[in-house]
């Protein structure tokens, strides 16, 4: 296990690069909560916050679900090449928008369209995730050559159709 | 020692991820605090910004504490799974709320229920800390099989209950 | 390939912390941008927020072709010496004012010399990354000794010159 | 020299930590510098931006300076323990107050006491860094036995004193 993911520098600082990333995003979600000036009592000041760290919680959890799926998915790689940083990059790219949607989310606190394109970005992240895996598994043979054509196939609908298809729910729901 | 830490890439990977967000609140603790606009002589401008460097000093050595801690129970850990990434991700979402929770401290600079809303979050990252540890070494079986019964229940003491006490105290005392 | 890479701890640490600093620049580009305060419908806020996110999108490309090219040339390094730090830092300097830089430019939407300074320091940036080559390869004698001469040349026309004629070109066509 | 740097978990994961740090704190220097509201022509943009570029460029030179030194000297630790733990976030903890009292700098533009108190920083970071070496050489244990006393005392004078005499000499030179 350990020599597929240390073996290739390439594979290597990808993965680093894309979990410094991961990190940074996830903490800077609460960069742009703050206290608010007046409150009376600790139940008035959750009450006051609890917009904004709600929607810090869902995004701390959309997060923390897309670095497990890009640890699972980078597990079966062997190596790196241009076409996955690429592709890896649109989807960090996608994923650093978050924190700005997650403000737009509690700002518009309850609003259907504010709650549509968050929803609509966390589609599009896995999209993205899942366009990285095709391309690694199915065009690039960056994956282990053990991995059956059925296992790849399955990784992809877990990886990208699933969130795809929770969120296309969501928008129906709200339509 | 060193195959303990680097033999699972699964750990190996979600180690390093905690090391980037503690580093990242860390360093975000002081990038709310500004220089005040109007300043006469070093000695006014220490005493205008004494509260800030005060709660800044004190998050600091939380968080110090914290990755100390983090860092000590993760050397007994073998490989990682699926839980222990979600418990560690809930400790990690309540740590990156520490620079947040220490802007409240500050700005509201001697106030009973803005420290106990702090000293409240601390003692529930310790906890979520306990939580990720207790899993791991009493259901997940995911530390060195040497360890003996005794010695994970008292790292879980060290690790949960004695911050928890601490706080407990500090809140009983404020009542 | 693995030695290359890991072999000398001095360049072990160089990558990774220039890894940190490309990862911490390229998330903080988003850290600016704000939802409009008040918008009508979904088109209306990508309307309002079109330059942002179009000087994001140009900012992101630009680091991540940056980060793509400064793993290619590091593949080659052997090692690193304090001369290649300076150098190193030199460049992560100038990366790290793109934020700022992104700003002036979706400020000033339309306007000839943000452009210019904008396309200015992406080619000063450039410029860097291609001395620090020069330095690794030409002079300190910190590249593989199987590189030729005819490809250590071709690989600093490629990260040094080719940036700069793109912007030079650009920069003509403003004035 | 690979070993030394990666035999112990501990040191591995206190220099991973350090270095992610230092990345965010020198990155973090430019993110509160922002374009002029107005400007005519890129010389009058420079000409306001002028005190914050510099600022900017000397604390950037500082961290990067007080980077290869602190790589210097880990490179000859064997291991870490819990007191070089500590005092290694005295240090980071000093320096990730940097950004904020470059802003200072900036904000008093060639005021003598906004420099005092920025040289002051620079020399107290130089002292803890000092004293990490003096712990970890003279009192720990913890570098190579191989390293005589002599080089040991000559790296303490390097490391602490010479950036505390300059800082001294420019305090002078200002009173």
């Amino acid at each position: 296990m350990s020599d597929k993911e240390t073996g290739d520098p390439h594979l290597h600082r990808l993965v680093l690069f894309s979990d410094a990333v991961f990190a940074i995003a996830i903490t800077l979600l609460a960069i742009e909560i703050h206290p608010p000036e007046h409150w009376n009592g600790i139940g008035e000041l959750f009450a006051l916050m609890a917009p904004k760290l709600a929607a810090y919680a869902v995004s701390f959890a959309v997060i923390a679900i897309y670095w497990v799926s890009h640890r699972r998915t980078f597990t079966h790689l062997l190596r790196a090449d241009f076409v996955l940083d690429i592709l890896n990059f649109l989807m960090l790219g996608l994923l650093a928008l978050l924190p700005l949607t997650t403000e737009l989310l509690w700002e518009n606190n309850g609003r259907g369209d504010a709650v549509l394109v968050y929803v609509g970005l966390v589609a599009v992240i896995g999209l993205a995730h899942g366009l990285t895996w095709a391309y690694a598994a199915l065009l690039g043979g960056l994956v282990t050559p053990a991995l059956s054509l059925a296992t790849r196939l399955f990784i992809l609908l877990r990886v990208a159709l699933l969130p795809g298809l929770m969120c296309g729910l969501t928008i129906v729901s709200l339509a």
